[in-house]
């Protein structure tokens, strides 16, 4: 059973435990791998209104509050893609233990990233840098209905692919 | 006689004076018109390596040392489109004091930026937000070598036309 909740600061041990390896493979997304763990943090899970995070909660229980139970295995943040004029289109990221792939964590967590972005008033939901190589990422987005406008190229420098497109995702909400 | 060369911190002054109409407009940047002057002099100006901005200066000598007889007409900034492994592609803004519209300082901005950001190591330039409606600029960056990869769509409110899309442009450095 998955929950999903809104992240609380005390949730980022538990995703840095995942976090930090999937951040040093260098394969999915831009920060290098020494990104000081701080960065990552503020990046994740220090959103101020309107942006926010949601944490996905597995486990026996998954307990929602906090108690024993469930474990934080997924997180979820959305912030608007552009400030002003354009901050009505929403921008969001994603990770995942890689240990519960397959559960339909990921899908969980872009569903409800959508229904909150929905909920704040966004009209659109924009990526600008989903990995051609993470295929996984973009045939779930693609499944979610997001569309890719376009794929940027050669604009991810890949640790053992070289320099790999990104898709420019786009669905409205 | 057009003269480009490097910003500095004194520049502002005259940058605001041109740039503060256009942001008020609202019709070409995402930023909305009560946007503090602190905010757009750090964006445009207080620039850190690699991050850069030069500054068009036209009139009866364009001095470039700042000795009278030259004033500082148009501006562009150039900053890494993304951190980390997306750090390669430069993402560039530009604005050009309307006063002196029809001659040139654009281009010559447009060609000076891509000359600094190739010389910088960046290997293709993008900007994620032209205003479609805004078709000078469109124009501009297609005859300067920009491909529209995409149009994104509704993600600009307009001041008079409403929702309108938000060119996504490419060049190879």
């Amino acid at each position: 059973m998955t929950l999903i909740r809104d992240a609380r600061p005390e949730d980022w041990p538990a995703v840095w435990a995942f976090a930090a390896p999937i951040v040093a493979s260098g394969e999915h997304f831009v920060w290098e791998a020494d990104t000081p763990e701080e960065r990552l943090r503020a990046y994740w899970i220090e959103k101020e209104a309107p942006a926010s995070a949601i944490v996905a909660v597995v486990g026996e229980g998954s307990a929602g509050d906090g108690t024993p139970g469930g474990r934080v295995a997924g997180i979820a943040e959305i912030h608007p893609n552009q400030p002003g004029r354009g901050s009505h289109i929403a921008n969001a990221g994603f990770m995942v233990d890689p240990a519960v792939r397959g559960q339909g964590l990921g899908r969980a967590l872009g569903e409800a990233a959508i229904a909150r972005a929905k909920a704040d008033g966004y009209t659109a939901m924009q990526f600008n840098a989903v990995v051609a190589t993470n295929t996984r990422a973009v045939d779930l987005w693609h499944s979610l209905g997001f569309r890719t406008l376009a794929v940027l190229p050669a604009t991810f420098r890949h640790p053992v692919q070289g320099l790999v497109g990104m898709h420019l995702m786009f669905r409205e909400l």
